[in-house]
């Protein structure tokens, strides 16, 4: 059949690159987490994998709140940046000049510079083994201005981020449009 | 702030497109979802949400196995079919023209076509509202032949279809490579 076996990889294709942020003794501390994905529509929720030893957990644990920050394009080395540092040794906020902000949960930072912003409150945290995976439900969306059109997200304008797992460990911007969802399909139906 | 609130949303960027399967009645049916995400590295796990009704998630509850199977670009037209149309009412597999094999686990159905099958067993089902959170070890990867380079997975060969979230919703492929992940951050460090 053409197949061969590689063994359990977590090999999944495309994963975001999203700044996951947390105050860790109430100071903003951001770290990079491709590993995530929506959990439930109604109520939204989001889930992230983060590693136990990893100092955003912490502030995670602390407040019960995190945030989600979609980084641009643009924002690739600032997004790769919080990935290699951990923020018990540097403070990561003033290394990328991210202006922090806070909104209807108070303590859940988040990044003004990022096009997308979305502010969970901790429903879950299992632990899985070598990452706690982290439960949060979106309770607010924070959107740049210059990335919507009529009111609503335009994709072009934010212009996402997208991280390619290793061996290629890499960013790349969205490429060719291939079709509309929910519409190409249809012929087959 | 230049900053808008658009109440909660499911609106993380990129989404990957699976076609998640399981063998409901013991016949391979595949759904297409783009709320997943990797839950753990070791072991190895990955989560996918699935509303409560879905005929996939009868099969996964079923044989707790289920499979994830990663289309390329060239797959939209039947990963789109696989979203909008249900196993209940329709043979996906017959109508999309898989070629379905079993591999570790037996009962978890692999899409010969799609570049990348991770087969999967079930460790959680979280009722999270509209839908269930399914956590499942990644047990095995195959790869096909024709999509590695020295051995190993070739992201330009797998040529992975992304899926873009609502407004937008439609597939694009990978975009301009924009730097090399753990590196370009170094400078800043």
């Amino acid at each position: 059949m053409g197949k061969q076996l590689l063994g359990p990889q977590t090999l999944v294709y495309p994963m975001p690159a999203l700044l996951v942020g947390a105050n860790v003794g109430s100071k903003p501390n951001f770290m990079t987490i491709a590993w995530a994905g929506i959990a439930c529509g109604d109520p939204p929720m989001l889930s992230v994998a983060i590693r136990h030893v990893r100092h955003t957990l912490k502030g995670i644990r602390e407040n019960m709140t995190f945030s989600a920050n979609i980084p641009s394009a643009s924002q690739a080395k600032e997004a790769d940046y919080c990935g290699i540092v951990s923020g018990s040794k540097a403070d990561k906020v003033e290394a990328c000049h991210f202006n922090v902000f806070y909104g209807k949960l108070g303590n859940a930072p988040l990044i003004e510079q990022c096009p997308v912003n979305l502010e969970c409150s901790v429903v879950h945290i299992l632990d899985l083994g070598s990452h706690s995976l982290v439960i949060g439900r979106i309770e607010e969306t924070h959107i740049s201005e210059e990335c919507l059109t009529d009111g609503k997200p335009d994709v072009v304008k934010i212009n996402p981020l997208t991280y390619v797992t290793s061996p290629a460990a890499r960013y790349q911007g969205l490429g060719e449009v291939i079709g509309q969802a929910f519409r190409i399909g249809r012929e087959m139906a």
